[in-house]
């Protein structure tokens, strides 16, 4: 079981995560929770220019994060492989839908699907669940501390992911991927109830 | 003008590439010559790879060369983009050719294409030269002191690349890319008339 979280920022996915992971070990799976990019040392690098302390193009940026994808696919250590081999249930915040929808509207968007999607190490999960917020409310959660100029951009950012994500959503499901959108809107609890139903649905726990 | 040279072991890569460079240089052109795996992270992280040093599968290596190919064209110091830019000569020392007959032989040969042949940050070269030499040709030149065990396996790596190289060029022939085969069984001054007749009939000097 491979399960992938996504979602702008605010819509909840660490939250909800820890919960699905909570919810899986009281069931008895074992579950192992892991995100992107990873903490290995092209993961780190990536951290470093999403900080700005180091200047790349999108296209390196994307590269960047098609080998830390295949180095979290295939590490020897903290590899999803090896996890799943194992038999553990993995739960991962971030894969490639963010660089679909991040670095594919900066970049090639076909090069990126096809480095990323066609890719023999980069295993396509068996469901991707995106917490979907309107922009407006995920401003609500997160716009503590910030001026009104800064408030506006950052809305208008996110309505730009958001749209980008659901069109990577479109192409993705016409290559036969399972892709569930979930309205992030309400309370945590009843987040993690439609959550936990279509868990249910997809793999019967 | 950006030439690229491949070619097996012991074809004479090196050897042609300063020839070539020092008579472009007399005719005027400020030239300069490169070669991959660069000297910068991801390429030094390759040659650990190579060296057996570092362990990773064939993809992953595979990734590293698109990440290093595409620093290696847009470093803002070392890149292939900025020389050009300048008015220079480019010759490199192998490029993706090379991923595709080695490392398209070990993992998805069409995600390695894709990766490296639809980035919009790996620069299509004007001109690809390869040096062809019987696998029994290269083993007289590079067998100074190896057993006959290692040579009969290096003759026969040798022939299996060869004839990788030479499917890979049917296939970006195809793509409209410019390939020349040069005969490199003769003396250094034959391959060297042999290029400079190519030079000329590419780009007229």
């Amino acid at each position: 079981m491979f399960i992938v979280f996504e979602g702008i920022d605010g819509a909840g996915k660490t939250t909800q995560i820890n919960l699905l992971a909570d919810r899986l070990r009281a069931l008895g799976l074992d579950t192992y929770v892991t995100a992107e990019p990873t903490g290995m040392p092209t993961g780190r690098d990536i951290r470093r220019v999403l900080s700005g302390e180091l200047q790349k193009t999108p296209t390196q940026v994307a590269a960047m994060f098609v080998q830390d994808r295949i180095d979290h696919n295939v590490d020897p250590e903290h590899g999803i492989e090896g996890k799943l081999a194992a038999g553990k249930a993995v739960i991962c915040d971030r894969y490639y839908y963010s660089s679909l929808a991040y670095q594919g509207s900066l970049t090639d968007f076909d090069w990126v699907m096809a480095a990323n999607c066609t890719c023999p190490e980069i295993r396509r999960p068996d469901l991707c669940i995106f917490l979907d917020l309107s922009p407006e409310e995920s401003m609500k959660r997160i716009t503590k501390g910030r001026t009104s100029t800064e408030i506006y951009e950052k809305a208008e950012t996110l309505a730009k992911f958001r749209a980008r994500y659901l069109d990577v959503f479109e192409k993705l499901r016409a290559r036969g991927e399972k892709i569930e959108i979930i309205d992030a809107s309400g309370t945590i609890e009843q987040g993690a109830e439609k959550i936990a139903a279509v868990i249910e649905k997809h793999f019967g726990v």
